[in-house]
């Protein structure tokens, strides 16, 4: 079955009973606020057609969704190796901001997807760029095709004040020699790519290289290689939703990646790429209601990876 | 490109020279007097057709692998919730046998593939099956038309005879009300399971069903849903290569799962069951040449989930 | 100031209010019918007098009281190393019976007042003595001058049905070689010991050992050396109060060792031993009015070690 | 037995074999160029009496022994409910600069001596006093009675260029509101504290309040209440040589308190303060030849807490 404007109507209806059963993440006021009721998603085809339904077209904080995103930077930068001497490719099996694991694993984060590897991640970016925040919200514009992308400074400053934990591990990968530059900037940057904000269309759009082999089907351009591509979907299937990547595997069956702004994306290698948004999140951190839909989708349309 | 009999025997002879560079399990005398030269390879496709290369028919330790059908098993008889209140369906992020986590997490083991979670999975088939031993040997035989297929007992018995820490992780589950039965009866069979001996051919064909929707190709019986097959495949992608389905996604981006034998079987959903086998094992437990011999095969036939 | 019975009536009569605001250990039904109400304390002096008031000749489960006996058992029997290359001297920072520490730390208990560390010790005596259990029994009456001390068969009975986490621990010591005899026996033995009943004058008199270098004051004999005597208070102090240690040491200031029938035991060294009983517990397993009574007393007859 | 300069110099001969079978602290150079050749020994008596034997007269870096006086000096200012709200009583039971115990116990530290205790005794001096830094040293001056103790600017500089780990910890107990001041300047005073430099005489005679009811042998001051004094040396005997506080207790038997620099005091309570020093160290981070020192001090003048 081929997804369309009123299938992607329907799934939202039918999730919908579900707002109110979850949580908006609360811990900085710039994510309290936004309303529990927005709801979207957005299909990107490789085709090229989008398929919306909501409030697809409302830009919100893509929060966590940014570490796919910088990692796709920095695997274009770097040497493979670069990268996974310095973070793993397993997924955690703990909450997503625990120092226990790092500790006990002598400062290499498991994958770039928890905190502490996206943090590494920024590290990376900022010792090769001169402009690392820059050059992400360049990519960013350039991926979706949406000038208007911007970084939500209220946000990003709320992190950075709210940042003691995220101090806490960069300090200690610094301990274990796993961290080059100072800590604040580094920080300032990570916090700055999560509060991108970007629409589900905009998400569906700048991630359509991972349905499609490494090409951007916005632009045309290769932007991974083929293999890349892969490895890249792999790691979001395994690691991309916290510590609820199995859970996802087993309800959605497609790599992706969720922020704890209530969006999530989807990767239907070869075909689409699919972006949803609702604020509420469950227990792991990944949207309620989104999560929902996304299975409902894959049911329906008789797509998944397995 | 279409897997034949010459790719499969090219492969072999490319991931040749990694023997001697893994390590055969030695923690039972029975498992480590296996020849480290064996080397093998298996596909089954769709169609009902067999690919085979190297020592393909000759029946070797299945050990984890058998996690897999006693969970097929289990989720034949029970309903879902039966199951997923006593077992998670995460990643575990730590060494296959460690009690740390299962400590902290109160006796619910991550998943039904570490050891805990198999044992779990054997006291849910001791409750409900009157010979739980024989109906799993039957439901090898029939899903893999081999009548041959046989319990090694001299590697049951010598499993049981260093099975303290697996006596230690059903004790604790019992400690934190996750065990039914007693322990010694479920241990026996649980290394039963574990001493299937089958080839590569086996075990292709007994496990066709989850390249299949659920339909054995070998019997033509609907064995689990497609719902159930594709959450099988997604719980082998998230957790089915201990602590290295990450790196077992990012090369070879399939679902798999591994036993200390040195097996590993590896589906592409709709098309084809693969099984591999060569007895050294990687630093995370899993056949050294028979991963790198999954990842050429599935670089060279351009297929993967991602 | 000299100890007095009117001193200990008077320091009863001062805790007796904290009954109510702890909890009687209910894990097994016989521990969990004792009456709350129950308040008592004993003194012996190193002239060899006894100062005791309530409910002191009322026999009680010791419970991990025994772990001390036990341990200056093991002291007699066998060389330092032979015991402390297999149980180590640091206070543990965890729940008594955490399994984690013992995983991390490979098998080897942090000390012998911990579970773990005092199956350790009855494994120890079940190597080396034809019946472990009959000789603790008469080490105890020999020590208290009390013939009639028994085994409470019904707690001992009770202990082993709810022995599941303890088994677990002795099979994991197992896995790591470091647990030599059967498990079942030696944690049936490790029970009985537990399930000594003694009361407040009997466990003053049987420690008198540890107030006066190593000799009995009841018996006159010497039971171990004065090193032996300094060591065993040494372990006491700094282990012997599951994780309130610390804290005991800073109110009472002596060396200890508690039980969860809620009795504690605590030596002046040089001039007596006191026993106090109150089944009450605080949230670290130490009796609750019975810590406070051992802290006035400190306080009022001016003693402690520091 | 009395305590005299031969005794002393007995025993440093004694232990001068030790020398070479430890290692000097080298994560600082500051501290790796101390010559491994140094041993010292005073003893500061009730009476007022020194008796000293080897480089008694020569300071070093006395690291965490500062942390005892910093405490002292909190507990001056502070009510006792506002110290221990933030900091526990009880042994670590891991390495002292472990983040898991910290991220399990939700920031709390185990204990002031740990370095995430003492830091946050140094977050709580830097609340309250105007010039915390010029406050301690003036408090050693007043205590020894020499005014030429001083801080090493060198090892306090080297020490906040390696200082990744601990902000690391402060940041840790910043996220779980533990921690009031800016980290930056609080751990400057922290390293100050550890870098302060002083003799064997001079550490003797700074603590003899702790073996005098809490009045100074040399200012004839009440430093600390007597209960006070009690706790402290509660806290020394149960937390003081970070994960060797058992195996310290067994063999000295003293409250004790070591730093990384190779010293170590210990109290006699109601009869002298020991200081020793030799910079080797044991794989505890405790003096090597110190701890035999002071085992054979014990022995031969027949004194311990035990």
């Amino acid at each position: 079955m081929k997804p369309t404007e009123q299938l992607l109507t329907d799934i939202l209806e039918e999730v919908r009973p579900l707002i109110g059963k979850g949580k908006v993440a609360d811990y900085i006021p710039a994510l309290a606020k936004v309303s529990n009721q927005k709801l979207a998603m957005a299909v990107y085809t490789n085709d090229g057609e989008v398929i919306k339904s909501g409030d697809a077209d409302e830009a919100f904080s893509i929060q966590s969704i940014s570490k796919a995103l910088s990692l796709t930077l920095a695997m274009v930068l770097y040497k493979p190796e670069e990268i996974w001497d310095r973070v793993g490719k397993e997924p955690s099996g703990q909450a997503f901001n625990s120092m226990i694991q790092l500790e006990m694993e002598q400062g290499i984060p498991r994958n770039p997807f928890i905190n502490a590897g996206a943090i590494v991640v920024a590290d990376l970016l900022s010792s090769r760029l001169s402009a690392p925040r820059q050059r992400l919200l360049e990519f960013a514009r350039q991926l979706s095709g949406d000038t208007h992308i911007v970084y939500d400074k209220v946000v990003a400053a709320s992190e950075m004040m709210h940042s003691d934990r995220n101090a806490a591990i960069a300090y200690l990968m610094r301990a274990f020699g796993n961290f080059d530059n100072d800590v604040i900037p580094v920080l300032n940057n990570y916090f700055h790519a999560c509060a991108l904000k970007m629409s589900c269309v905009d998400l569906a759009k700048t991630f359509s290289y991972l349905a499609n082999k490494g090409v951007s089907v916005q632009t045309g351009k290769q932007i991974v290689t083929p293999t890349q591509t892969k490895q890249l979907n792999a790691l979001l299937a395994t690691c991309g939703l916290y510590d609820g990547a199995g859970e996802f595997a087993y309800r959605v069956g497609m790599p992706g990646k969720s922020g704890v702004g209530g969006g999530i994306i989807a990767i239907v290698p070869g075909e689409m790429t699919i972006a949803v948004w609702s604020p509420e999140l469950d227990p792991s951190g990944n949207s309620l209601a989104g999560t929902q839909a996304l299975e409902l989708f894959s049911e329906k349309i008789g797509r998944s990876i397995f």
